[in-house]
């Protein structure tokens, strides 16, 4: 890959041009707004408007909603030979390109789970992805080739990929991403009138609690309405669970002993269940998934032939890749792809790929 | 100030204890739980067991709804000269005190605006309060000797003392720290059967949201439960916004363009709101209230006879001090005492204490 275009150069567009950018791609830029480009050129993100002839890959990091016909546009225009989105609902998107005619075979969805409550392409960074999961959500008709294409911008953003179907992917992220970002600004809506006297006795726990409703709202409409139905299914559990507390702070309030008892009963149930519940988010840091059991490495020459046939290879073998790890510094000549799948299934993937020549490591 | 007694060393009380520690008082350390008290002083945060004659100051360090019964056992027993708390309601609690017979000419009550999701004594540190305010509550009943011992033991954690009436500090945290933290809470218990494969998409958005989630349910119920009729005030709003923007969520995942239309209007409109209530949360640091117009300067020498001449004739002003800073070093002659007042008073402010004898800085 040599050449990439980023149309909306906002701050995931522009944090993409950067990195590809450090990796010495040739990269252009796009956006409706020549504010926005003008910002990204001086920031030496890549050169202004659209290329001379077809580029690797375009990165269409656009809001979810314009996603298709913006792609369209690009595809009719003839851009890139293969194309991505950063949009972080899949689905709906996916189908909206179809409906508007996008060629499909030659698009792969992507998702840098990456972002700042900053907007715009003065919040970019080059880094804004390292260490970072990226969803890839290739589709039955996406060509291997865009897949291939789109696991190197992955790497080369320093970012780990993950492969998941559209719908697991929009239910996930309306658990752990939409749903808490509208909690958090209902709950921000509440301090709207909040006086300096009493601003003043609030630490770092408002903060962090409130830090993300600090984002676009447009941007924000967009993909909570893109992903509107998983989103109210998530806020519908949380209103019930709300409703009882509220009832329980009543109970508490109320001068009868046996209310107060029942409603601290109650209120230390929901607490309880806070604690379970936050115990699950992932602590900050790379992690690994599981126990490393389902883990298969193959070393691989840093050329991007060779990768690229081992992406192929592994593609074909059809397996449920649950994690993907490319670990790969550029000027060295080896590197190395880590490969998670269910425990069960890790010497079947070795078994295969050494089948096909790799050197596997299990 | 000579000698201090810390009854509850969990994480407020050991971080108080550490903090007197360091500058050279002597400690005593008294908790329920032996194994807290060994704790404490391994940490060195003072000896263990009561003081062979009253100490200065003691610092009542238990849960809300435990400091009636402890203060009033701890007075009967004679501990101290003066009694503090650390509770974060402040109503209620003297309420009780009063109610169970406690002498609150002797008693001051204190917040410090500081914590952690983490508890015990193993959490505490002697700059936890390092920079943060410290909210005070004398009543009318309160002896100035005591508001002058507790404005010593602010001064010596490094912390911000605040001036507030009982009702507003209770409907102010209720704002800022309690309702946010049961959202949190019952964001997190919606996480509760998370599957890891939806985990691994959480990032730092979700941790940040959740994070206070992560309290103890034990501490939390009684924090809650104390403050009940503030808090419940509050989630009720939040209550209202929430179900209002669940409708939003509906109408746009209809199928009918003037639904969508409307709900994305409502979406959009609650996630302004957000925005504008999230920016009146301060950020990090230090900070100074207002411009500084209402600041008045009073330059002491670092003897406590001196300062708490200071603090009397400043008490006696009757003035609302709205921020209070004391800036001295352990080892220098002079320090200054930060005065903020609005800024219309502060102009009297300084006629008064220099009529007093104080070279005032205006």
């Amino acid at each position: 890959m040599r050449t990439v275009a980023v149309v909306g150069t906002g701050l995931i567009g522009t944090s993409v041009a950067l990195a590809a950018r450090r990796r010495g791609l040739t990269t252009y830029l796009l956006d409706r707004s020549s504010l926005a480009v003008g910002a990204a050129v001086a920031l030496n993100a890549g050169v202004a408007g659209p290329p001379p002839e077809p580029v690797d890959l375009a990165v269409i990091a656009v809001p979810p909603a314009q996603l298709a016909p913006v792609l369209k546009e690009q595809q009719d225009l003839g851009l890139a030979h293969w194309y991505t989105d950063v949009s972080s609902v899949k689905a709906r998107t996916r189908t909206a390109a179809e409906e508007a005619g996008c060629d499909l075979g030659r698009f792969v969805g992507g998702h840098p789970m990456a972002g700042s409550e900053r907007s715009g392409p003065f919040a970019a960074a080059a880094d804004l992805f390292q260490g970072r999961n990226w969803v890839l959500t290739p589709s039955r008709e996406s060509d291997r080739h865009a897949v291939d294409l789109v696991l190197q911008l992955v790497a080369l953003c320093g970012a780990r990929p993950i492969l998941m179907e559209e719908d697991d992917h929009d239910r996930a992220v309306a658990l752990v991403s939409h749903a808490p970002h509208l909690v958090a600004s209902v709950l921000s809506a509440q301090l709207e009138s909040m006086e300096p006297g009493t601003a003043r006795l609030a630490g770092q726990g408002l903060r962090d609690t409130t830090r993300v409703a600090g984002g676009s709202p447009g941007l924000w409409t967009d993909i909570l309405g893109t992903n509107a139905v998983a989103v109210a299914d998530i806020l519908a559990g949380f209103s019930k669970d709300l409703d009882q507390v509220l009832d329980a702070l009543r109970d508490i309030g109320a001068d009868d002993p046996q209310r107060r008892r029942s409603g601290e009963h109650t209120l230390g149930e929901l607490l309880s269940r806070g604690v379970a519940g936050q115990d699950r988010v992932p602590r900050r840091g790379p992690g690994r998934p599981g126990d490393g059991n389902g883990r298969v490495s193959v070393p691989v020459a840093n050329h991007p032939e060779a990768v690229e046939q081992l992406f192929a290879d592994v593609w074909n073998t059809g397996m449920h890749i649950v994690d993907l790890n490319v670990d790969h510094v550029p000027d060295e000549p080896f590197g190395r792809l880590d490969l998670t799948v269910d425990p069960e299934a890790a010497d079947d993937l070795a078994a295969q790929l050494t089948k096909r020549g790799w050197a596997v490591l299990r």
